[in-house]
């Protein structure tokens, strides 16, 4: 029993000596070579085998037994507790983990894949190599300074308020939503926000509705929620109003995504008496607004909406960087205090440093001119990428809907699927249109993102898709 | 209606002209002032109304009609092309918002509140003035200036490879968890791991156990996931076993929440041994484990576990700080990969840099030694509150199990809910013990925080509990 001991002990490798010698004899009971009853060596037996001293053995028998591995009998000795429990199953059969009908509901979705960076042409990425790091640095340390511990402790669920302010104050003037500081409640992502309304507001069975082709992540969440999905049709006046009611109708007004329609006034204000008829919600998901290339952006729904139907949600993911983890909901007042109260069960609150950084960044104007700095930079690529496909990609391929965002959704005639498995094949990542229609009448295409790519990787990109056009 | 187009746009406070002027006329749109129909003021006629140019007029003009709020006619004029609908009902009606079942469970637990801090005696936060500060960032900044744009990105919805690494060797030699870095679920908070646990195995009505006494953040997350919870009794030795099955029990073994008891090995075994008997999940909440004073602490129940039944989630909240949002949990491997799909559905995944950060400080011992540290501060402070309690706060009060942790929770014997609130008025804050209970039968008493409160912030908290005990 001394040799398996001495072995085991060898293959400890990292702790001080008690420490290994303790983890050694748990080993040896866990594998079963020490069973209950077992006499132990003396300890100045022990410590002689193992070349260790007297006092560390002493000391590690005397912790086991505290937690209940070794008895200790004076005058007889040191003996085994227990015997560890045999393995009767081997850990494979654990792959027949029985998980909630919400947990089947929700792997059932897939997950929620996101972009690899910078990769033609990898939808939602926005450009991080122009990011301003050495302000953000310097902010950084500001803050980090001047909060102290301040800045380290528990937070309010619904958030930083400077930064719920700084939010309102850039919404009102941008994006002409109307809101108090304190409706803007901050979270971690807009997923987040998703998961958040669908809990609070489906219930299994329930009828959701949402733009076809629609949003994934939108989808995921209100899946696993266990809505029953209805898709609204989508013309070139965005999402066309339709009989019947619905917990909630989740939207893409500015851009409608993935195709780029932007939801016409008249059918807003459809859309919002839709709502207060049937005491719906709206949900208004704002993303990627900042950029908007051809003309102004339309205003947010939530500004139009006078019946507080609307629940607009925002994020930072595109217009500053997807790991800040900060997004936004703007909610009618009446719902602060459940919001909060769920968003605390969630998982408490945002962090407060990158808030406060965030905060300053607004404050202090470099979010409107990396905005603005941005908004040029992409404007350039969507050009280019535009007049790459119409010199060498068309007829294959047709833009759809081009004023803004930080992709360019295309339709093609041919196998996307075929085509896109092939592109892969050639490293060239062309992120699919048809698998965002939930029914049966799909369009064939792309999403092809550009924010992220330089004007050499874009044309690098349209070479392997013109080769891998011409060829098919 | 020159003269409230005027007044309207004189309140415009911020922006440039021309949007101040888009704003302006929305607003009379949006307020019923114009309607469908109307005709505008030539250019001409607002600009000199205004003192504006006309070249902005005519540019507002234009940017309104796309976003399709008014119609120009060539050499007729400029009409409003829509009217508002009018507000049917004030917003105070909201109130009645409709929540899912779901969400009116979630509403029902009140929420988790986090605690103020530093405030004698509120539970459950760490010193943060001690924290090293500078060795943060100084690693912050070299991190940001190492990784850079890399830092930004999308990442993994399992978490930052290198940061479960640091885990698994930190929880492999301090608490004898056996896994490999994949096992290590990188989350927000434990709060987002009991509400993962929660939607991926307990559907509405399914039996759950966890101990009552109990901690109510988790209390809240299975009651939201619609589970009938069993309080399961706990003794000296910890959580009693008890007959029947359960989709999984909730578990504190290192320090029972809130009575801080050890569960001990024989019922370790135990449980660990209905779990496989049941296809039951274990969660072992790990919270605060690094604080043990007495002895070293037991080490983690998955070490022993040779079902893989058990998940063991863990936090920086105490260890490091609150506000950083950094926990995890380790699962058997057969839950990778489900886990971390329902992980990217609730909120994508946790920010880079302070996952990076963190595994250096881990990577570097910063780590080991604020552990130390704190292990030592923490132990004379909970041995001063231990003192002043037999001095002279005794008989009133008796200290439960005391080997560990952030708070020491005391019995007291008269009346829990009256002293506390007199407490109050003295700003002096004492968390209740009895509302941790859900059955009727129940011990008074309070959570009584020390880790984050100074010496003489100790005393001075002792002095008003004094105090108020002797008046009452």
């Amino acid at each position: 029993m001394r040799s398996p001991l001495l072995q085991l002990f060898q293959h400890q490798a990292s702790g001080g000596v008690r420490e290994r010698l303790c983890a050694t004899l748990r080993l040896a009971i866990g594998r079963r070579h020490l069973h209950a009853g077992q006499q132990l060596p003396s300890s100045r037996q022990l410590a002689q085998d193992l070349s260790l001293s007297r006092v560390t053995v002493e000391a590690a028998y005397g912790q086991l037994e505290s937690e209940g591995y070794l008895r200790r009998e004076t005058g007889r000795g040191t003996f085994v507790a227990i015997t560890m429990p045999a393995t009767s199953s081997p850990p494979a059969r654990l792959a027949s983990a029985r998980f909630s009908a919400r947990g089947e509901l929700l792997l059932a979705t897939g997950g929620c894949q996101d972009p690899p960076f910078p990769h033609a042409f990898a939808a939602g990425s926005p450009e991080l190599r122009a990011f301003p790091h050495e302000t953000w640095r310097r902010l950084s340390g500001n803050v980090q300074r001047s909060l102290g511990s301040a800045a380290m402790g528990y937070g309010d669920p619904c958030g930083y308020l400077p930064l719920r302010s700084a939010i309102a104050d850039y919404l009102a003037l941008s994006r002409g939503v109307a809101c108090q500081p304190e409706q803007v409640i901050i979270l971690t992502s807009s997923q987040q926000a998703l998961q958040l309304l669908a809990m609070m507001f489906v219930d299994p069975g329930d009828e959701v509705w949402m733009e076809e082709p629609g949003y994934p992540g939108a989808r995921s969440a209100l899946l696993a929620a266990g809505a029953r999905l209805r898709g609204i049709a989508v013309d070139a006046e965005g999402a066309v109003p339709a009989a019947g009611s619905a917990k909630l109708m989740y939207l893409t007004p500015s851009h409608h995504y993935p195709t780029g329609v932007t939801l016409s006034l008249p059918r807003r204000l459809a859309w919002l008496e839709w709502a207060q008829r049937n005491r719906s919600w709206l949900i208004e998901d704002d993303y990627d607004s900042e950029f908007h290339y051809d003309e102004r952006p339309i205003p947010a729904l939530q500004g139009v909406d006078r019946h507080q139907r609307v629940i607009t949600l925002g994020t930072f993911s595109k217009s500053l960087f997807p790991s800040l983890r900060l997004a936004w909901m703007v909610v009618p007042p009446a719902l602060i205090t459940p919001v909060g109260r769920a968003r605390s069960v969630l998982d408490g609150h945002s962090a407060l440093l990158p808030q406060a950084i965030t905060a300053a960044f607004m404050q202090q104007g470099h979010f409107a001119s990396h905005l603005r700095l941005m908004r040029q930079l992409y404007r350039s690529r969507r050009d280019l990428l535009l007049a790459q496909i119409s010199q060498r990609l068309t007829p294959w391929l047709t833009p759809l809907a081009s004023a803004g965002g930080l992709q360019l959704t295309v339709s093609v005639q041919q196998n996307e699927a075929r085509l896109t498995a092939q592109a892969a094949q050639h490293g060239l990542l062309l992120p699919r249109l048809s698998p965002l229609y939930a029914g049966p009448d799909r369009q064939q295409g792309w999403i092809l993102g550009f924010a992220a790519l330089t004007p050499d990787e874009i044309v690098a990109g349209c070479d392997k898709l013109e080769r891998l056009l011409r060829e098919s």
